[in-house]
């Protein structure tokens, strides 16, 4: 259920993203995070092929077997160690904590080369006050990504999600549009279907790479809402 | 309808922001600019008093008879130069352009002692591109206009909301939350209460002062799903 843009924006000459994305292996590094798991279970949910990265390739299968195991997946899921599942995947999902982030990606830039990098950190930083974003040298983690990753396609995507609903197998839809970010139109086209797989999400287009910051940092005011109403909040875009 | 906090949060000794809002004067500085009038429209015709500040009392005064006479406004609608509207009003938007601000808000710190102020501004800049975020050395203009202003109570909020719908006499309804942010509970339940009184508007706390730059440049964001979509988009926060 992507946003349709209007018709003179619309690429004719290929087939649309829903299509390509099916035949595509989506990895999720830092796939053992709540974050990471979510998305991994809603993509293979779905019926997508899905491998889960994580430091130790055992602790990635351990967690993949168990996801299969708490409900039904309509598509395929495994676990590899981080650089296994970057070659493995067609789009790569970043679900890495902040920190490391730089390190991790710059280490993989050979696997991720030629390949859609989906990016979903928050650079945020906690204290008693609660959660605020933190400055990044670079402007966002996404743009951070693409620094360090130039023969990548870095989008940003899935930062305001809220994991303990994508976890919940019980959470039959999840009420939240994905805002997505990036500088190329196929890219940005492939991971709105990617949000779409998930029931109840809907990818919107949200801007540039460069307008990627204040998603991210966006988060630490859900958190504040979330303290507030006691809720696991999301945004919809309206007038779509 | 501002969405409800849990009860342990609710103050109980006092009466609700509701109803201590319909006693005071909202004044909108640069009301006589797109965002300005619209507010302004919205707040008079919910039956409040509001004033209207210009740097022309004259032309402050000329744009409060135009909006009087396109639409039935429930409450009363007057102008006056921006440092008599800073008198006038016991909460006090600001809608400026981000040029000049700091210098405007400086210039009113006497005027504007003790009172509720709200800040509107969205430090943008523009290019080919399209809209991106201006880094602000203060954190946002929030932030900016609490040093200025250091015995004004800030709060922000109004950044995402459209214009355009706002000023249309024909549009009934406005259909998205106004983000709130700031660090004194009764000025951020007042503001909500003053998002409320649009139609189709429900004010949620959003956070901090610290945690509002990101709010104000996501305008840059709607601007790219308006150009993408041609939409006049605005956010709803969902599970609340």
């Amino acid at each position: 259920m992507t946003a349709q843009p209007t018709s003179q924006d619309q690429p004719s000459d290929q087939p649309d993203a829903a299509t390509r994305l099916a035949d595509l292996t989506i990895a999720v590094l830092g796939g053992t995070g709540p974050q990471g798991r979510g998305l991994a279970r809603r993509f293979a949910a779905s019926g997508l092929s899905v491998v889960i990265g994580s430091r130790s390739a055992e602790r990635a299968q351990g967690i993949a077997t168990e996801i299969a195991e708490s409900g039904t997946l309509e598509g395929s899921l495994t676990g590899a160690d981080n650089a296994g599942a970057a070659r493995d995947g067609d789009i790569v999902v970043v679900a890495v904590p902040w920190d490391g982030h730089k390190e991790l990606l710059a280490s993989l830039a050979d696997e991720l080369a030629g390949k859609i990098v989906v990016d979903c950190v928050n650079p945020l930083g906690f204290d008693k006050q609660g959660a605020y974003a933190l400055a990044v040298e670079e402007g966002s983690a996404a743009q951070q990504a693409q620094a360090v990753l130039p023969e990548s396609t870095v989008v940003g995507a899935f930062h305001n999600v809220s994991a303990v609903l994508l976890e919940d197998p019980e959470v039959a839809s999840v009420d939240t549009d994905v805002l997505v970010l990036g500088d190329k139109r196929e890219a940005t086209d492939l991971v709105q279907a990617l949000a779409d797989r998930i029931p109840g999400v809907r990818g919107v287009f949200g801007g540039r790479l460069r307008n990627a910051h204040q998603v991210e940092a966006l988060t630490a005011n859900l958190i504040s809402v979330n303290r507030r109403y006691k809720a696991h909040s999301g945004l919809r875009v309206t007038d779509l």
